[in-house]
């Protein structure tokens, strides 16, 4: 069922931004007060029962120095030189969990690394997660991540989260078998959010593949849809109804549209019709604006699943003719 | 519709408990770790706009001396004597709100010391928090706070709330208008649950009156049903399934029904047949252990709404009979 | 997540009204019946346990002379002059209930006049109801309140439940405790309906503060939305294919737009974008017919609970600015 | 799915009936009353548009002498001499409708003389009803009509529908057409339950046919499942926890199971062991207590529907064997 | 509640039509392999317990020669000369079941010819069905009959169906109570679908009565609404994302309103404006197509059950109008 | 929420086998006639775009020689000697999709061979399937594959599918690869389900790996749980009344259970309490009639998910302890 705007529609829809004045400021204080404390990246070799992998157990310091946790894996049996590296980050709830549940990078021949969301993981499903989200101020919030620090872009958890994301690049960039200059970032839902974020905080990197990318447009999507976890926002604003456009203002440095308009890599999209937890014209929203060449994928049918294996097969073939593998 | 035990059945269900060896002295310990800091209570006048009582923001030091918040709402027009208090808790997910959505108590003579529960109040319901809960761990969870640092107690999020609960009282009691001797504590649903454990961990109050309880029985509410917010156990360790029993051992020392067996004074309590969230035999399994005089009130077709206007009703009744008022 | 019309087009939101020409006629004939019956309007005092109000268990004769119930509460410890009083109607299947379910007003420094509603307070929330709808005809009908008697505005049931809302501001006038000229209606949801209807049948109130109404533009509300009550109507035509034209002709009578067009009081009104039971629209429609002074919050994230107690701070607001405190 | 007894413990259920003393004497004396009406009944022939069947408009005088209508529709073309008449009774929410939902019985053979159900009729299924349901009482009620007047016997909605169906006995018998010693009732749901308390309340009948009967064992049904129509009866209770005992009392007047102890007429059942609706327990609660011949089919996997056209199959088969056709 | 387009706005409602340029070769085709079989129309006498009708156990080689089977029922006690004949069509997921759930059309002194619909009357509605549907290509589909075969018209299922239906027709008027002229088609949902199709194979049917039919314009049906059972399309190509296009060329070959196109029998349509299995834009896309004389019932209030007997009823007097009776 | 028996008594639910006499003699007979067709295992190279994998489209000869797909997926840079294999049944609705969606057991170094399932894959996940279902007869049946040919064993669909399963097992052993002494069998829900069959049909392999397996102990499964696709016999059942004793005997030649009894290879089984699709006592049934070395874990707030990768985890450690790796 269709339930947004039209498919023609949607290859129009751009709307504007609400971009705050100091968005740039933000995050270049933000970037650079993280790289005060020393990124300390480990990479301990895990014996996860695999053949034809090695994985690493990461640790590297992301916001505020905060340990964050990852996974590290590199396909055995290709020539001994410095990889394509796949920084990969994860939907909504889900954690690092087990090695064996990211096997598809490395099947295609790149190194992957796996970023772990802090706090989250937690969700009931994969393996869990193994980052803790401190957080000093502790304010009164819907449950979920979502609202956590919504009255300020200070203390808004995403600003943690997408400071991690910048640092896990640098991270994977410090492991001698990855080729630098080849990054690509990936990731579903809000990992697609996340990948977003980072092609735009990172201004290097060689390819995005946003997948149904979630934090997009918010003020469109809390009205749009009731579906977790945007409606963690609005079941938020329920009680405060004090705080509606002080949350919209806080979304504002964190909204995909902007990270969008600030990224130059390749960029490969892929949105759904039936989509009501992260809305097409969301991603479209951010897809128009997206600075960068780019591609995206339209799925007819499906919900949040998206393309899924057939998105995969798009992937390799958008990474294989930039000539990234 | 009745889910869970008959009547009959309810009125024996005594289990054993769960009990670790060293639960007095991890609460004697919290509590004392508490009490290095300040209590720090203020009542600032309000202006609430009402017109029969007179309403003060309170601040005093919980749990790792954080600010936690409250209301303390006093009759107007009642001879200038202290008076018997009620200390009230919140259910899961409020704030301590607006001082209008808490008239009840003040509306039948009592002082009335409302406390807010750290980081909640963002669900939607009523008027919301004002409460952090600064948490240096932040570990990987569920949405919602029944998982928050569950991987130990010395880091499980109730730790604090129920640190807080017992210094709300000391709170209470220094405000000249409190007689110190007639402190009530009441509370439905989560704020039932608080209401037990403060009962068990402060000796001298008057009279409890948990509505309803949550936190009771944690093994057998998270297997009976899949409701919020008992299903947040269950949901986390869908994922983090390596963290059963770590789970149980850490909820033993936050159970209602191990608080119940050190509480001592007259208790109202109160339970629902139909109530899916804090099933009947979970609250029975409290209420049998509760080693202070007490009496329930069973609701025949009610779900967790129970008694409502009609409880009040017994309440106040049960509070005179005691001699409070 | 919004459904109905945008906040921008909401605004404009003026349907024309359907309004039968002897609408006026029709309502004066009601009144003029109801009142060759004698008001009969007795307060007997009631022990509520209450200390800081003084409650009164209230009986007039309402359409048909039908004995109708309701509390009267005043605040004790003011000054000893008559006070504006408040007078109050119920939501869907609420009843009167227990007066300490009705401590807003009192505790704001009004006099409250609680009416119940004929033959609803079943519906499982609230202490229940103490009011019989005696029917001389009991039509077939769906279940509930919304299609008795609806082949006719003769036999429709709110034609019984307006006219009681007319009286009840009687009876209010008649204790010696109100201040007659200060007559303020208030209500919820069906109380919002019923706010409207004798804002407009009854010239000479001093304000009236409909609070996410009910009742209004049925030909829009049945066809926009399916739930409780508003579905009752549709749900009953389902059967009754042939009556569709004959309901509509009926609901005419009883619309809250033709009411609004006719009141003159300074109205607060609220509606909540995401509210499936009483629609933004349908509450616009008959705010833009209103035709005293008015003003209506729209509260963005809320549904059926609209503003909650944010919107009953603002009604305080509201009245004292008007003088009525 | 099932959910209640097994089928083996159903086949041996037969709870202890809770009986009034004056259960007879309260029958007898409503019965009589009623007969102090003249029956009144009424044949007009009505163009149905049908070829094989002669439709008549039927209307008597029910309890109270209210006017209840119905249909008599004979098969053309049998020999003219009197024919066994199968007088049926309406599932819940449903009217008398159109001649042409009512095609079985005449094609079968039989005279067939629908009672329509007071004040019914308008729950969205079926042509709706044509019956009022007077009621000077009107007392505060869950919507529906589970539990009208249920605060005692002499108010109870279905006081008035049994006298209706015991006089549509006495309707059907005064047309020439039917031979009165061929009575057979029948009926499905509310309509099984009305066929029981006529069996019992009329003791010459032919033959009845509970078919998954609604009105069985109260106290049971009320507590074990949550559907509509049952449930009306707890959600009413939720409001007025004060009237649980007096609900049940008046319910035991209206038991199947008392009725079902006074019958005599062979009967044939059905229930259907996933039938959440009118749940198997309660059904064989009632036949177990039956006292006339009787046997029940037992359907496997059905819910309400039950038996369906296999279950009007058998009760063809069921009259054929007792010699009724 | 209204999902769709206006009632003023359906009238109108006329879309291009997909239609393939061979689709009147592909149906000639398809016809012409059938009638190789020979028809081969057996009536065997059927004992069904009925006294006004004559049942027949029917079976007739549909597509492929393969068995058909249905039910042929003959009012008993009309003068002994050719009927019009109702050839009917069923449900989704129905089968012809037993004799007496197909009782109306013999009321109205119509013969009646129950086609049977291959592989369904497992649905669990209805007594069941009888006919196989072989199939020796079982490609691989969604659950359901919607997909079957989709990736080409040649094996998609409806071929087999809408072949079996206009066979249905020559078995019918092959029997001698039958008179020939006389023949109507009708059926609701999928047999008002079947009934369009078979209107537009066979040009010299006397009227058709499609009713909330299913089967019309695809392309929208399937993105508009989400229930069985259009959405077992959606539902497989959620998987098989490469074959939409495929899919849909596929069912331009069955899309009622290309059938429509060539209808020219008098035609009684019927929708429903809450009808969100059948939705009422895509029943007038094809009612706008119709080629005969047409008219349309639009009921207000009703979902899928549409007119019910209201709409048997205006069928009744739409064939009389018409003279067929 | 548990729903089923206590973890306790699953431990020792051994419930009777219904077993036809002749079971036996029906698999020696269908596998015989499935192997009067050539085997004819085709592998052609199939470009993956994955580097650490050599993958091949299957085709094979399952029952009645019907062309069965699947992939074949073999670990590129081991030591080119014959690989322990693991041969892979799909779960209900999938189809063997991208060769990318099994990458699991290639990264531990087995070979692994996926076999699509006849007929299915077009339910809505995954990347759809490949194989037919010819099927000659086509009954009645309810949506899904449940209910195909239900009505005797010979014509069941699960006959087809076990037929291949066996088949699947010969022809991976075909390929050089594959050391056909290391045949481990492995699958989740159906795919469990299927490797209880092909466990107890082919008795020479080394491992069997049954993951919340599907297809056991019908009798308790359909009456226990209402979830697809267990109750797709119950809803067909609904309609045929008549032949649940035929489906029963009919399931008696596919039940896990019976298999279980026969098979010998060592197995690893895996059930979730919280598993509402396939619930634990089913599961148990077949575990504990299982006659080879087995273990089984249990997954305490799991649903139908299972161990998921904990689950993965468990099966390479329990593979590797049995000196298969």
């Amino acid at each position: 069922m269709w339930f947004d705007l039209s498919p023609e529609k949607l290859r129009d829809y751009r709307p504007d931004r609400e971009e705050p004045g100091d968005f740039d400021r933000f995050w270049l204080d933000t970037l650079a007060e993280a790289r005060t404390h020393e990124l300390a990246a480990t990479f301990l070799p895990f014996d996860s029962l695999l053949a034809t992998v090695d994985v690493f157990d990461v640790t590297f310091a992301g916001y505020a120095g905060d340990p964050v946790r990852g996974w590290f894996i590199v396909p055995r049996g290709l020539p001994d030189e410095p990889l394509p590296c796949v920084v990969s980050y994860i939907g909504y709830g889900g954690g690092r969990g087990k090695p064996h549940e990211h096997l598809f990078w490395s099947a295609a021949g790149y190194a992957n690394f796996v970023m772990d969301t802090r706090g989250q993981g937690g969700r009931g499903y994969g393996g869990g997660g193994a980052t803790g989200d401190p957080d000093p101020v502790g304010a009164s919030a819907n449950d979920g991540y979502m609202t956590r620090g919504i009255e300020s872009p200070d203390t808004y958890y995403y600003r943690r989260v997408f400071t991690d994301a910048a640092r896990a690049i640098e991270a994977a960039r410090s492991h001698p078998r990855v080729d630098a200059s080849r990054i690509v970032l990936a990731g579903g839902s809000q990992g697609g959010g996340i990948t977003l974020a980072a092609a735009g905080l990172v201004p290097d990197v060689a390819a995005a593949l946003p997948d149904v990318p979630f934090l997009c447009h918010f003020r469109r999507a809390t009205t749009l849809v009731d579906q977790e976890p945007y409606n963690q926002i609005g079941n938020f604003l329920r009680s405060r109804r004090d705080l509606v456009e002080t949350a919209y203002e806080t979304l504002s440095y964190f909204d995909g549209m902007n990270f969008a308009a600030r990224a130059t890599a390749p960029a490969l999209f892929s949105t759904a019709l039936c989509d009501q937890i992260c809305p097409p014209s969301t991603v479209f929203a951010a897809y128009n604006h997206y600075a960068g060449p780019k591609d995206i994928k339209v799925w007819h049918f499906n919900g949040h699943e998206g393309g899924g294996p057939y998105q995969a097969e798009a992937q390799l073939e958008f990474l294989a003719k930039s000539g990234l593998r």
